[in-house]
Formats: C-alpha cells, structure tokens, sequence
C-alpha cells in the first residue's frame, strides 16, 4: 500500500546485510519511523514490545527472526531454542505457531550449513504469499461489498458504511491487510466508503493505526469510541462491520482484539451483517470451541496509561487512573460462529460453521 | 460519601455568601479541588464543562444555578432567561428540565422579592431529597445485592462481581449515588464485593471517578476497558451489571453513557442480570420509544485527544488521533426495555416495562 503516494510493504529484508527492516508501529501516527532487526532478541522484542503487530504480520516477523537466529546458530538445538524464544513471544497469535512450523518442516531436513540462506529464502516466500493472500481474500470481499452496494445504492445511500474494530488493515500483514483488504479493493473499484473505525482501546490500534493507514490512501473515515458503535447500529449507520481474526476455529468461533464480540452482538441486535476477514492459516482446525483459546493477558499499564502526542508533538504516557486502583487486561475475546455471518479467506466466503469451513479443512495442504 | 475518611457532599451551599460549592470533577482522579460557582454563568459553565456531572447532580446544580441567578434578577423574565440558559446546558439530561421545572412551579407565584429565599430553600430542599431518596434506592438495592450473593455463596464464590459503566456513583448525585448506592449499602453490610470498572471512553468517568470514590470508600475494583466486559461475561466473572440512566422512557427504554447498550447486549447473551438504578425523577413519562430522545452530540475533541496525569503529575492532553482524522461522539445511547431486568429506583425495584412502571406512574405526584 502507499505512504504519502510512496509504495511500501510493513516488512523488508536485506540478506546481504543479514537484517529485516519493519515500520515501527508504536510511533504510529504519530511517527513514521523503521527499525532495523539485526538477531533473534531484536525479532522477539519487536513481536512482543508490538514493534509490528497483526497476526499475519507477526507470523512474518517469526520467520524472518528464525532465518537470523540461524545465521548464529543454526543447529538444530539453536533452531530449535529459536522457535521456543519466538512462540512465547504471543501466546494468541495462531499465525506465530503457523509460520514457525511451515518453516521448521523446510529447513529441519536440510544441512546446517545450508540452512540459513533456505530460511532467508523461505520466509521471503512466506512474506509474497500473505501479501497475494491477502490481495485474493480482497478480491473476493470486494465481490461481497460490491454487491451491498448495488442494494445500498438502490435505497438511495450515499455510501457503504462499514465498521472495523482494531486494525487488520495492511499494517497488520505484509500488504493489503486481511479486513481492509476488501475496503482498498472496493475503493479502487470506485465504490463509495466510509469506515467507522474503532478506536480499539486499551492500545487504540483504530484510533492510531486503522486510521492513519485509511487516511493515507485517501479514504473517508471517522473516528469513534469502543463505545459508539451499537449506538451507530442502531441508527441504521452501519452496513456492515469487518474485523480480522487473531485465531478462527474449525468451527468457525473468531478470536480477535478484545471488543469484538461486543461489536458482533450488536449487528446481531439490528441485522447487520458481521464478516470476519482472514487468510485461512488463521484457522486452528485443532480446536472446535472458542473458550478453548487460551486468552492473552497484557500488561495493566495498558489500561492505566496511554501514550499520544502531547502540545509540542512529543509522545508523552499519561495516566488514566488513580494511583492504587488496579486494571485488568484481557488482549482478546471469542466471538461465537452463531453471530457470524460469515469468514472471508483467500479461498472465498464461507460459513462460520463446521460445515461452512468443510471445503477449506479438507483442501489444507501444510506446505 | 467519605473523602479521605472525611464525610462531604458533591455540592454545598453558602447563601450567606451568595455561592455554591463544588468539587471539580475534571480535575479528578488526579487532583482534589472544589469550585466557588458565584452566579448564573457559573453555574451554567459548571454543567457545561461537566466540572459536575451526572443526570441527579445536574439536577441539583441548576436548582442552586437558578438560585444564584435571581439573586442577580429575580423578575418573570430574568427566571425564564436563566432557566433556558441552564436547560440549553446539557440536551439529553432529564433530571436538568424536572429541578428547573420544580424551581418554577414553586418559585413563579411568589413576589419577586421573596424569589432568591424561597429558591435558595428549594435548591437546598431538592439537594436533601436526592440524597434520601438515593440512600432509600440503595437500600432498595441491597435486598437484590444480598440475594444475589447469597445463592453465589452457596455455589462456593468468594465475592460477589459487578459490573458498572460511567460513573453512576456519589460523585453524580448528591450523596450515596444511583448504580453504587446499593454497593455502598451492601459494602456496609459486609458482602464482599468487587467491582468491575467500565474505564467509559471518551470521557473515561469510570477510570477517573468510578475508581477514586470506590478506592475512597476502600471498596475491591478492577478498571477495565470498555472493551473487556463482554470477555469477562463469558468468563463467568460478572454476577450482574449495574447502571445509572440519564433518561428512562415510559416503558423502561434506559439511555445511558454511550456503551451502556453494549454491556447489555453481553449481559443478555450470557445470562447476567442487567439493571439500571435511577430516582424516579429520571423517568420521561412523556416518551415511550427510547428512539426518540435526543442524543447529545459531544466535541470530538473527546474522542481525539485525553487528559491524564503526566510524568511529572500535571495533567496534560495528549492527541490519540492522527491529524486530520475526523472523530464522532455521540454522548449516549439507548438500551430497550427487553434488555433489562429491572429497574431499581427510590421506590422499589420495578420490570422495564409500561407495566412494571405503572406504580410509579400513578404515584407519580410532580412536587
């Protein structure tokens, strides 16, 4: 996607100079900054600290940060230690785990010696196709909005409104974001949008991220509290939400940014359709019911500060609450199949149910 | 309520003196200090500002804001004048038309001599009644609060969880509060509580204030984001939720802080009981369907930027929001009846429904 006109992916590596150069996220919107990763700490840290984020993304950054920890070690034991140190790093991210497997089953049969320059190659590869990935699941969303067009357009609406939680745009993967995917396919197409964008407390990835990705390619856009968006529902703004997915399970169960659920009850409440967008290495067809995912808890200076831009456009922390009052910090919920109108992968539009996903399990090819 | 252990009102008048005291609620969780409101502009500045909020409170601070006034201009129009300007204050808040209204009826017979006393006396009068009927509520509440915990402790729980929204607590009313008046009668009698603070973007009631009366009155409480509640409704972690309301239809439609609906939503899809606790006063019998009240649209300076406490421990505003990303801020918004339990008012806990309230409504004796 574009940065001020300017092509650009979130990730980019440079073999020769055995390092990964990412767009730092934390600065975002406030900063346009990249960081360059230079070993398996700087990889880890930057998974953990959030550096980069979105579980595409993530599982990309995990597979770069193998291909330089094998440049120091690439034994098995060092792969080995180098796979643990990055799956601790996000606990929820199915991707992560994905990635790290994809790239162990390449590279375990190979000779040591040969290893790390395979890796560089793999996780290369790994890199195009979650960005083609991506680009075919907005092809088929594209098919999905244009067709509520026709039916808005119809009804005499100005617009298509549609209403994304977190941000799942192309700041969340390689290029062109899995929710968003469709909205930049539908924008290029000439369909006439406006996103509601959920500012996405406690990180605001909506109010930071979602929104300065849709304002630099120009799209219409507004920002909202977590709190707005049933309000907006019910007031018959919203046509459709979108959202992306942290882990899918074979049932069709989302998990995704804390809120989410919330947002998919109330499009539930008023008829909204509620699509969540995701490549199909999302889905964990080893779980069948969403409680069973195991739920990241973050960091209570989450909820207790907030970092933004302060009078002289420095970015300054400050904190929300009293001292002495504790927070919790839940980074994820599971939305039910049953509020799910359905999942758009790269595959197509399916289902949020066992039978829905059928086509998809039985056509899963692990690499 | 207790500051410090120190008992206080939100509010406190000194006619002598021709002022009304009150604390700066903007200022809190991260300063103490009380405003000097010395005459109309004030007053009207006051609950414009939201240094006080709070549908009962508002109420209140109108009534001495009209007092303060005909000091200045008792004459038929000089009241008339000054009721607009107090009424234009703030457009959803019921509780502002009925004191200024109970301030007129009583105050519009006499001379206009004898208006500053006789308001000054009805101001004083409306104030005590709020919190009578608020502690009356309370206890009202403490009956459901005990039941509740006590099928909770037969099932082995060590506390019983709540979850509130906004702050619906003394510092909205006069004394005692709405939603936490029945958590300050249970605490008094000895039910272990804890409470689940809604944090309540954009204004953030909930992690400012919700928190620092709960942590004066030495009261168990999490801040979360507003985000996390349906989470923990999943979880089992809410044994039931508890609201104030801005306005209350004729047949139990509650609006509320923007995000009250969500809560809702989560509570009746996962089997948590929901109610909002309100003085009967905030009862709109002149509107049956929440959809037609007004909802108040706020600045989206709300939305794009928020103060907190600096490293230093000034408070400082920072912007969330990239520059030139637009906002929206809808100030409220509308929970239907089906959604309810019940409601629990000064008069005993009553069905959301034309039904339920018809007690009230038969009772209903304006002034």
């Amino acid at each position: 996607m574009k940065i001020d006109g300017r092509s650009s992916r979130t990730i980019w590596a440079d073999p020769a100079d055995r390092a990964v150069h990412v767009i730092d996220q934390t600065a975002l919107p406030h900063a346009f900054t990249v960081k360059r990763l230079a070993g398996l700490k700087d990889a880890a840290d930057a998974i953990q600290a959030m550096t980069v984020r979105g579980a595409p993304l993530i599982g990309v950054t995990a597979a770069y940060g193998l291909a330089l920890a094998l440049a120091a070690d690439s034994s098995d034991d060092g792969m080995e230690r180098a796979i643990q140190r990055l799956t601790a790093t996000r606990p929820t991210a199915v991707n992560l785990r994905w990635a790290l497997a994809e790239m162990r089953a390449g590279l375990m049969p190979l000779p040591p010696a040969a290893r790390t320059e395979a890796a560089w190659a793999r996780a290369r590869a790994l890199a195009d196709a979650d960005a083609a990935a991506n680009e075919t699941l907005g092809n088929h969303g594209l098919t999905l909005l244009a067709a509520l067009w026709e039916t808005r357009r119809a009804e005499g609406a100005a617009c298509l409104n549609i209403l994304t939680h977190c941000n799942a745009g192309w700041l969340a993967t390689v290029d062109w974001g899995t929710a968003l995917a469709p909205v930049y396919k539908a924008f290029e197409d000439g369909i006439p949008l406006h996103v509601w964008v959920d500012e996405t407390r406690p990180r605001n990835q909506g109010a930071s991220l979602t929104a300065r990705e849709l304002s630099w390619q120009g799209i219409a856009h507004t920002v909202i509290a977590d709190n707005a968006g049933g309000h907006l529902m019910q007031q018959g703004l919203v046509d459709l939400c979108l959202v992306g997915a942290d882990r899918v399970t074979a049932r069709g169960d989302v998990c995704n940014k804390i809120g989410t659920y919330l947002k998919a009850l109330a499009a539930w409440d008023n008829g909204v359709p509620f699509y969540a967008a995701l490549p199909s290495s999302t889905i964990d067809w080893d779980i069948e019911d969403g409680r069973a995912i195991p739920i990241e808890e973050r960091s209570p200076s989450e909820v207790s500060h907030i970092a933004g831009a302060g009078p002289d456009g420095q970015v300054i922390a400050v904190r929300l609450t009293p001292e002495g009052s504790p927070c919790a910090n839940p980074g994820f919920d599971v939305t039910p199949a049953r509020l799910i109108t359905a999942l758009i992968t790269e595959q197509g539009i399916h289902p949020a149910s066992t039978e829905g996903l059928a086509p998809l399990r039985s056509r899963r090819n692990p690499s």
